[in-house]
Formats: C-alpha cells, structure tokens, sequence
C-alpha cells in the first residue's frame, strides 16, 4: 500500500510555514527537520506531539548544515563527516520521539543532501550507516544510488514519486531552491498517473518508468495542503477498503 | 513631524513573513534585522533594495545572537561584546546600503537587546558608541535609559511608541516573545491618544505621559499591514498639508 | 569511590583544545560537548571512540545555544525550551554511543546552564525531565537546587566538587568565563582537603562543608593535564588497593 | 616590492589558534575572518587593534557560511547570493577599522571561496562587486580566473605564493582541508625560488612560472610563526634597503 509522506516542523524559531496542522491530519508519515537546515529543539518537540496526536509515524529528515541556504545548497563532504551529520540530527529527533513513546519509522535525506546520495553511493552509504544502526527504511529516489546502496547494505528501501518536483528524461529529480507550487490538477494527474500506470512524466514530456512507495508532497508551497488533499484522495481511491 | 517606522527583512533564509511588500509603502522608515536575531545577506540585500525602491530610509535593527530565540530571550552581556556585537550588524547593514546610494538613518537595538538597554545605562552606552561613529540616532523609549544615556552622549534621539505592545503604569514597556494582534481600531485609538493627547494607558487601566516621535509597528503579527494603514492614516490626518 | 570527571570534545571543527588525548587515560568519565556551547557531529563521534578506547564512561555536558560565548552568558530560558535544549543535545550524543556500543552514564549541564540550575529550580526540573528519561544521574554541586530537585525526582545525584573554581563563602561557585589555571599544589591540597576533611575554602578564606562524589577538572586551563594528573594521584592513592 | 600576508583572527569565541600575537610582528598586511567560517564580533575588533597597534595593513577575509567546515568545504552558491555574502563580511569587518581609524587594505577569499573564484568566472565577479565599492585590490592566485576577472573589471590584482600549500604541474593550488606544516628550511627555499627565479615547484616535481606580489603564510599550522619569520627574512633580503 502507497503511503503519503510529507516533511513537517522545518520551521526555526518564530519563523514557520504553518501547514504542518492541516498536512499532519492528512499524511501517513512525516519527515521531520532536525536542526541542521531548519527545526529548533522546541520546534522539533512540537511537531512530534502534533504527529503524536495525529496518529502518524514520524521519520528523520536529516540535512546539510546550511539554514539560510535550507539545506538545498550542495556541500562538498566527506563520507565520515557525513555520516556524522546525520547521525547527529537522527540521534537528536530520536531523543524527542523516545519521550513521546513513538518508535522512528524512517530516515529521509534532505534536499542537497537527498540529491548527493542519489548520485554519490559513498554519500548515501554513510547514510546507510545510521539506518542500519537504527534498524530503518531509507527513503529515496528509484534506480538510482539510493535504491542501489540500501540493497547493497540490506537496508529496506522506499521508493517515492514527488508530484510537485520535476524529473528530467532520464528519471532524475530537478531539486530547485524552493518546489514549484504544483496546480492541484496537475498533482491529481500525476499521481493517477504514477499509481496506476507506473509513469511519471519529464519536464522535456517524455514518460519513464515510476516504481512508487509513497507519494512526497512538499509543505512549503502556497497550495501544499490542496495538494495534499488531493493526492491523499487519490491514494484513498485506490486503496482496497479495509472492510 | 512623527514618523512611523517597522522592522522589515526579519527573515531568514526561505523563512519568511512576508508583509514587507505592503509594509514598505506604508512606513516613513524601516528597521532592518542584520543577521544575528533575524536576516541573512540575501534577504538583508533585497531589504535594502525594497526601502530604496520606495523612497523610504533604512535603520540597523541589530539584536542578540540567537537565531531560535529571534533575539527575545535576554543574555548577560558584558558592555564591550554589546558595542561589538552591535557594529558588527551596523557596519554589515551600511556595506549593502553603501552599494544602494543609501545613508544609515539610525539605530534601533532589537528585542531584548532593547528592554536590557533601556534599564542597564551600561548597554545603551555601547549601543551609543556604534552611533557616535556613525553619526545617527538611537531609536528608544522616552524616560529610560535609552534616553539618558543618549542624551549623556550627545547622540540624538528619537522617542518611539508602540501600538501594539502592552506597557506597565510606570511606563515601561511588556515586551513579548511575540507581539500581540492588536485590534485595528485599538491600534487607530492608540495612536490618536498618543499623538494628540501625549498620553498612553497600561495593561492595567492607567494613563500616563507619552513622549512620541516615532510610531513603532512590528511586522510579525498576522494584522501587521493593517495596523500599519491605520495608524499611516492618523499620522496623516495630524499633519499639516504641505501645500 | 571517588570518580575524576572532565569536559572533552570541547572543540567545534577545526578549532580544538588538545588536552583531550592525555585526559582520556587520566579520567572515569568524560563529559562531552553535545553542540550547542562547543561540539560538532564529527568531534562528538572522535571524543566517544576516544572514550571507549580508553575505556572510560561518557555522559552528556549539554549547553546553552551560544557558541560564541561557550555558553558561559546566561540566557533567560523557559523551563520547556530549556528540556527540549537538553533533549535534543542528549539525543545526539546518544546516537554516537550507541554506535560505539556505549550506555550514557549521566548529565551534567555545562557553563551558565549549570550555574542557572543551581538557583533555579525550573531549569534543573527540565535538565531532570531527561535525566528520568534516559534513566542517568546528574552531575551537580551539594546544597543546591541541583541536589534538591533530582532527590525530589528520584533522579541520583553526583556531587561534584572543582579544583579549578573558587568558591563563595557560602559554597557557591564563581563560574568565569575562563576558568583560571590553578597551580598543581593548590589543586593537589584542594583536592586532598575535600577528600579528607570533607571541606572546602572560600576565595575569601572560610572553609566549609564540601561533598564529593566525583572531582571535576576543567580541559580548557593550559595546566589542565598537570592538574589532572594530580588529582588522579590524590583519588588513588585514597582508594582501597582492589586487591 | 613583495608583501608578506598572514590570515589573522581565525578564532571563535573562546576557540583560538594562538599565534596572532607573534604573526602581527612579522607579516605586513592581516587577513581578518570575518565571522562566516571563523571569527566572531569581539575577535574582530581584538584583530583590528592588534594590528593597529603593530602599523600593519587590514584586509577582509570573507568565507563560505560553515563553521565547522572553517569554510574548506565547497558550496554550491549563485552568483547574486555570493557578493551578498562578501558584501556583508567586509562591511561588517570595514565597521571595526572604520572605529580603529584603519582603511581597508585588500579583499582576500577564504578558503573553498578562494578555489571557487579560482575556477568559475561568475564567482570571482561577484567578489569584484565588493571590490569595486570599497576600492580595493583583490589577492589571489595568477593566471586564474581571480586575475582574468580582476583585469576584465578594472580591479587591482595582488598575485599570492603559498609557501605551505602544494601546488599541481598547471599551477593550481591545492586547497586542503588542514594546510600542511611546511618545514622552515622547504618555506625558505620555496620562497627564495619564487621571488628570485620566479618559479614554483609543483608538488609532481614540475617546474613553473610564478608571479609573486605577495607571499601568504598560514597562520593555523603548528610552526606558523617560524615558517613565518623565515619568509620575512626572505623577503627583506632582496628588498633594497630604505637608505
């Protein structure tokens, strides 16, 4: 069954975006910001009680330390340093979710660094490092360096579909500094698309092949949460009952 | 004349507030965050560029360093690390405003670097250090330290009132972690009290004298642009055509 | 038995101490930086793999989020800022030992923090709200709220006495900025006094009652190996031969 | 006639290298962190004093944002959001001489900026904006895109020897994490080659053309100050005396 996951808490300090009370009613799963490119303690704190409350899992969303850049600037690192940096950030949000009672469901990279380990199987197999300490799926991109290492490592593996981002010819992921914000028809579309023709269709036009475990929806757009909620009523259209 | 200023650039990064584009239009002069409690180079730059653009002047609103805390939780400091802290933010405003043919119109401390200076003369005289060399004002409260020690520096001053803060009977300002939604026609009777009255009214019922050279708005309340239109039409309703 | 504790990993990036080499074989426990005042992901995992080659215990040393001042500026903090400040530090720590195969054994809050829990009850009740999670003691110091609040808890309290401090008359300690670089004679009588007498002199020239139940020497003194080095041959030369 | 240049105020807060009082003897003109990759407000103006009081020259040493990376680890950055980045530093840094009645000396990139502006046009351009505002020189390596862009605006370029970093066969330099400890008898043939013959050695054993206007010296390696006094000698050998 295809979840919906969507990131969550990458607000800091006073700063916030203010989807996350309407997006936690709708997803199955959040990806929370740990401190290195947004998320503060308090921040951190909350947003697990609202996911708490809310009756979804709760996965790490560990990034570059970059907050003005938001983690979307890439940085050259060291596999070492690397996985030292996400170790940190999973350990952190570890920490909150052990007080609330909820168990860690998942480690997603962030931005940069989610386009680095799609690309550099070093990047992605310090990122391995801490699923496997964590016992942990890694979500990430289909056919490419994200798929290949967690097999390679043993660690289960999520395949996601964006439908707000866009995807060159060759199945790659356009990362912008900030996601476009994707018209609500277009996202049903793609979705539909997606789940059940297994396609996905690049910026140029031409469709490829789109292995989806769970569909992303980004919560920094203007229109995330009508986009949201149109996804999740896809997902649910063809989800059997449970009746 | 009374001029009406607001912060303006108090983001950070992708994190945003967005009410600069209609505060911009409204207000005769703009604090701009440098960095430390709020604003990084890109957003300071577009700041400025905004301020420019609309004919307004621009003041250094440097704050604590605390990003998370947005400046408003209070930090033993010693004088010369404030009067370090504040040219640092001053002397990096005045490199953007430099390159936009724009003069430092004046320095307003941020948050709790405001209310610590308006008790301990101490931090006001580091604050006044940075105007002294600049030669330009300090934005405060009229019967503080502010004041005092302004005046003891011979550096001028300009007494600032606040529409959307509470204050106590004896004057001093409630300075929140955040500022409260004042009510438009609160804000609108406000400032019309101050302006024609010379007076403003604690929390707690009682009025007292209120010196005014400067109508303050905060720009991080979900009603910031129309506060900022009402108190815009007092002041002008107060002043003589220039025809 | 009377343990030696020491702040390590006190560096952040390239900026580093390098005593901790020599105090890994001098220690029991080794208080760890965890980010805030000083420590980055990779230093906190070379300080833990340190730790664990020489055997000793580690346990957390969160701060104040003040790099810039080492976390020696007290800042006003609420009591759940303040747990979720030490939470997030423990859980990052937490990550790297369990990495390593190591169990956290205590919490002692560093700089100005330390000092903010000895007054304050709320601030110590937050550090103890971790403290009850993780199931670890607290470092702190006898007769203040540091003891009072983790008896109330349930939480086992280590008290602490410092070579390297002064101390009021009244027992409280005079957190510097810098601790001063005590002689190696001074520290050795101080030490021997503590442990024998049970007592402490003030700057001022009282002595009075000290319970110890772990030494802590400071890293970051010039002599700081020396003191230590002294220190250990006092503890030893008090303890039963195991034999 | 050759200068010799040192990076100076490479601290944080209470993290320091040490080895500022000795370099400010020798060196003509101070490269000053600015508070992006080392360097914070209280350092800065220490800095600024230190080589005030020593009649040496102040030039800014503007880095990429990462602190634990000391600014060594490449970014990707646009152009507009580079000389934002500059543009704050220097103005930040000109702040502190402005107080010390110092002029700006030079701008000098650090670190990954550095080889960044080496490479890519774009980048170095954005570094000249702030060149061209503040009207100074900008030091940087020959024959790359630093002196091609410099040229093209107009830019007075100041061409840097690296007695303690390795060079490859084409001339480029190599940028290490840590700058290696040259040996003082290595720095002094380095530079006696360089500023005599005008050659350099790479690190392949190749033979090739050097410019030299200014020789830098590292200040955070361990034998920086004799490396350093070597190189002075050097320089002041060949240097016709003032009589």
């Amino acid at each position: 069954m295809v979840s919906l996951n969507s990131d969550m808490g990458e607000a800091f300090g006073i700063h916030s975006f203010g989807h996350d009370d309407a997006l936690v009613k709708l997803i199955d799963t959040a990806n929370v910001a740990c401190g290195f490119h947004a998320g503060d303690p308090t921040g951190i704190r909350e947003t697990v009680q609202k996911a708490a409350a809310a009756g979804i899992t709760v996965g790490a969303h560990p990034g570059l330390p970059d907050l003005v850049g938001f983690g979307r600037r890439e940085m050259k690192l060291q596999r070492d340093e690397t996985a030292d940096i996400v170790r940190y950030q999973v350990g952190s949000l570890v920490g909150f979710l052990d007080a609330e009672g909820l168990p860690l469901d998942h480690i997603k990279p962030h931005g940069a660094l989610y386009g680095m380990a799609a690309r550099d199987e070093e990047i992605m197999d310090a990122i391995c490092d801490v699923a496997v300490q964590y016992e942990v799926p890694v979500f990430g991109m289909a056919g490419t360096a994200h798929e290949r290492v967690a097999d390679k490592r043993g660690v289960p593996f999520v395949a996601e579909f964006y439908v707000d981002l866009g995807y060159r010819a060759d199945g790659s992921l356009i990362i912008a500094r900030r996601p476009r914000a994707t018209p609500v028809e277009e996202a049903r579309a793609r979705a539909l698309k997606a789940l059940i023709e297994g396609l996905a269709t690049a910026d140029t036009g031409e469709d490829f092949p789109m292995r989806v475990d769970s569909v992303c929806v980004h919560s920094d757009t203007p229109n995330a949460v009508e986009v949201t909620e149109a996804v999740r009523a896809v997902i649910d259209s063809l989800t059997p009952s449970a009746i």
